[in-house]
């Protein structure tokens, strides 16, 4: 199949495969950075063409409608900015075309009068629980090479690093 | 310091953060995934802001330098293109810019006159040299928390959800 062949061949031109030509020099550090990053990147690339494919939408679509979801009360455009996960991108742009579909809708914030606060609408919250049931069902799917130990195993080990990469962060 | 809280802040409000603010309907899988997510962030974030700070250029630029360095005899943009691993930006545009800082040079395809061949200058294998090296400290740096047998097993676990990812992609 001409997509199987597509995505092999950009699997084989990933992250880590590149390193692998480089010459022997690089650090253990560095090919476990390309490593982390490469599986980052398979993932989400074949998150964004399942939403693309199955519904039509955009990753910072579903993203923005998945921080929503958490909050029934809804949030201001900088909150929602702030709690985007996978982009920085146009979300006043993109908070539009919500509006639009009548995915979420819009009021006057209480205390300060020129912002306003954005939440799901009984539309969008149906669309985003259909969307977020095959999300999760894809993740797991994706996940499911791993045993039980060697799945808290790696949960454990990216806690550790997470708390490592922040503590150098904090010590700049 | 003004940097340090901004980064505690931003830390604060990463993806799995805000994962555990949802109702605990979610499934394990998708939690290791946004804590993969966020890693990945927190790792690419700071290398940006070094490579900014340190040498004013963006990751795209030093991603370019980085494939070139391993091809001496250069490559073509849509090898190029294909092989960058942060972004499918416009490269195009960032040859250009590298060009004119004397950066890269290109010369015509031998077999293919309607393309051309780019590679690292002299100044640019210079340059590249000082980055990869600061850039190489970073990530040892950022990964310096894990001891060698966490290390060893991160490096193998996500080996395995990799290899466990690429399958099921290449099912569908």
């Amino acid at each position: 199949m001409d997509l199987g062949m597509e995505l092999e061949q950009s699997a084989a031109l990933d992250a880590e495969t590149k390193i692998a030509e480089a010459p022997g020099d690089h650090k253990a550090e560095l090919r476990l950075w390309l490593r982390l990053l490469a599986t980052n990147t398979l993932i989400e690339t074949e998150i964004r063409r399942r939403l693309r494919e199955r519904f039509d939408v955009a990753l910072p679509w579903f993203d923005l409608m998945a921080q929503l979801e958490r909050k029934p009360h809804g949030m201001t455009l900088s909150e929602l900015s702030q709690r985007m996960m996978v982009t920085n991108g146009n979300v006043t742009g993109l908070v539009d075309r919500l509006l639009a579909e009548e995915i979420i809708s819009r009021r006057q914030h209480k205390s300060d009068r020129r912002s306003y606060i954005v939440s799901l609408t009984e539309k969008g919250r149906r669309q985003f629980a259909r969307m977020a049931k095959e999300h999760e069902d894809w993740i797991a799917d994706m996940f499911g090479g791993l045993s039980h130990s060697e799945f808290s195993a790696l949960t454990k080990l990216l806690g550790k690093l997470k708390a490592s990469v922040r503590s150098a962060v904090a010590d700049v």
